[in-house]
């Protein structure tokens, strides 16, 4: 076991701003808790939700580390009072509050699970929060059934690539939108039956001509804004409508005769704020029913570029850029 | 057995219009199908529905009589091959697609619910299509617990008074809105914890208050407009708000990202148009959960008028004035 050292390196948000702000700094190496781990990071992922931290518009929960980042790949470096599962050189992933941009991180024990083979820590850094996400929002609370239309917006976001494969292996009949022919593409190669250039096409008018009128059973929607209206067009009957992001606009106008007539249920959820017991319950869902799938190969997380550590207002440019297909990944130690 | 005649008195809708529109006429008594029952009418509930279908807003589902009437309370006078539960003399009520104004009426024998004791045929004439849409829509689609605070918006509707008592008797802090003091009062009544004259005060701000910041877990809502976004403004963490009608209209202007932040579910439905196996699973979840309720007493239909069936006129009236409490309902034979 290594020594763990007094100080590790991070990258702070030095004020609200631009990537610019994003700053390498140096910080105590924090200490493990009652029933909580340390984790020797290898990489973390970046997510929206860093870059509202960054720009201010999105504090950390209570108790949470005023450092960005949510998701780290790793190695367990030192266990809390009451920690049991864990030992010393455990290879972990972890869903954290914040404070993944770190050499070192802390989180409840319950909140990790074990690096899934056969990924890397580099590939497995950016994939709890896009799957906790998912299997939350689409399968939980949205319920997604074999045989079902399935639409995810933003197709070839770390959420979208997330959710076209897990649909796809639950016999889900997927469609996805997107917005270029090139992310169109990638779309179909990760498994989507049908993807739709949102710039060229009325997503509404495919879907509806593509499955009979049936249209979407569920959706996952991080547009919001002018979508939501017509996320409640596509919808089938009893369809559920899942936002987990605004990115388009929170004002949205409604026919709600249309969510009564057909049956429609339209919810959302964050999971940053919810609960260290609703995350251990997610997590050990999530072990169950998603990590069996990464290690029959049916499901791989789709990373789009990595980038040191200290280099994380690159990544943070790129992921504002909008090109990027799948997760960046901030690397951080071997 | 009384003998069966070859017509029957009935009242149509003989154009679209007001209420006098509703006219007395003669029909052919129809003949009860496979697995149908045929039910010589006792009394029959007044709804909105019928009001819509009257002004040419609400067509009958395909198959369904083209007179108007969703509810009824009688005696079965005939039955179909198949339907072997009932038998000619037994006392039922019954949730049909249309048809109810009217001195005989068929219905699928699993639509039909025994009479429940100690309810008169007058008084139970207009208890399923309240009953069952409280039922599906508060404590099945809403999933209403114990302890929860429920929320029902005109509360001395025949929809309102029913929901006040059933989640009272479920053990919820039951709120609800009304347009008078006279009418707050006769939701405390009923058991209302808290009645607010929504022509007074902000509903959203008292209830609030009332419940230390929480709000309301579930809401049933038929106004919609302007009430979608203060549902959403009201409504508790992880609340659910089911939209049964659209009094206020059906355009909304909502803040999608509270749906997201407080993890909100807005569903709805509508009863008329659900497939008869829907309707029976519903009839025989009513008669389980809220039967064994109307015998020990712990829910009484809150009546607000009778009228002879010739004179469904004046009963529509009287549901358009809206100073009524409770159900109105057609007496139609003894």
């Amino acid at each position: 076991m290594a020594q763990i050292p007094e100080t590790m390196d991070v990258v702070v948000i030095s004020e609200p701003g631009g990537p610019d702000v994003l700053t390498p700094d140096e910080r105590p190496v924090p200490r493990p808790g009652p029933e909580e781990i340390l984790i020797r990071v290898a990489a973390a992922g970046v997510n929206r939700p860093d870059v509202l931290q960054r720009q201010g518009k999105y504090a950390p929960p209570e108790g949470a580390s005023d450092l960005p980042g949510l998701e780290v790949a790793g190695t367990v470096a030192a266990v809390g009072p009451g920690a049991e599962r864990w030992q010393v050189g455990d290879q972990v992933v972890a869903l954290l509050p914040g404070g993944g941009y770190a050499e070192y991180c802390t989180v409840h024990a319950t909140n990790a699970l074990p690096l899934p083979a056969p990924l890397s820590p580099t590939e497995a850094g950016g994939i709890v929060e896009t799957v906790f996400t998912v299997w939350h929002n689409v399968f939980q609370r949205g319920a997604l059934r074999p045989g079902e239309v399935f639409l995810v917006h933003g197709g070839t976001s770390g959420i979208g690539t997330t959710a076209i494969q897990l649909a796809k292996a639950f016999g889900c009949f997927v469609v996805a939108t997107a917005g270029s022919e090139e992310k169109c593409q990638a779309c179909r190669d990760l498994g989507a039956d049908l993807a739709i250039n949102y710039r060229t096409e009325d997503f509404v008018a495919v879907v509806k001509e593509k499955t009979g009128g049936r249209g979407a059973d569920v959706i996952l929607d991080m547009v919001g804004g002018s979508y939501v209206a017509r996320n409640h067009d596509v919808a089938a009957e009893d369809g559920r409508i899942v936002q987990i992001a605004v990115l388009g606009g929170a004002k949205a106008e409604i026919n709600v005769a249309k969510v009564m007539m057909k049956r429609l249920t339209h919810t959302g959820s964050t999971l940053r704020a919810r609960s260290v017991a609703f995350k251990a319950e997610l997590a050990r869902s999530v072990e169950e029913a998603v990590w069996p799938l990464i290690a029959e190969g049916r499901f791989r997380p789709v990373i789009d570029a990595t980038f040191p550590l200290a280099e994380a207002a690159d990544a943070h440019r790129r992921m504002e850029e909008g090109s990027h297909v799948g997760k960046i990944i901030l690397t951080v130690r071997d």
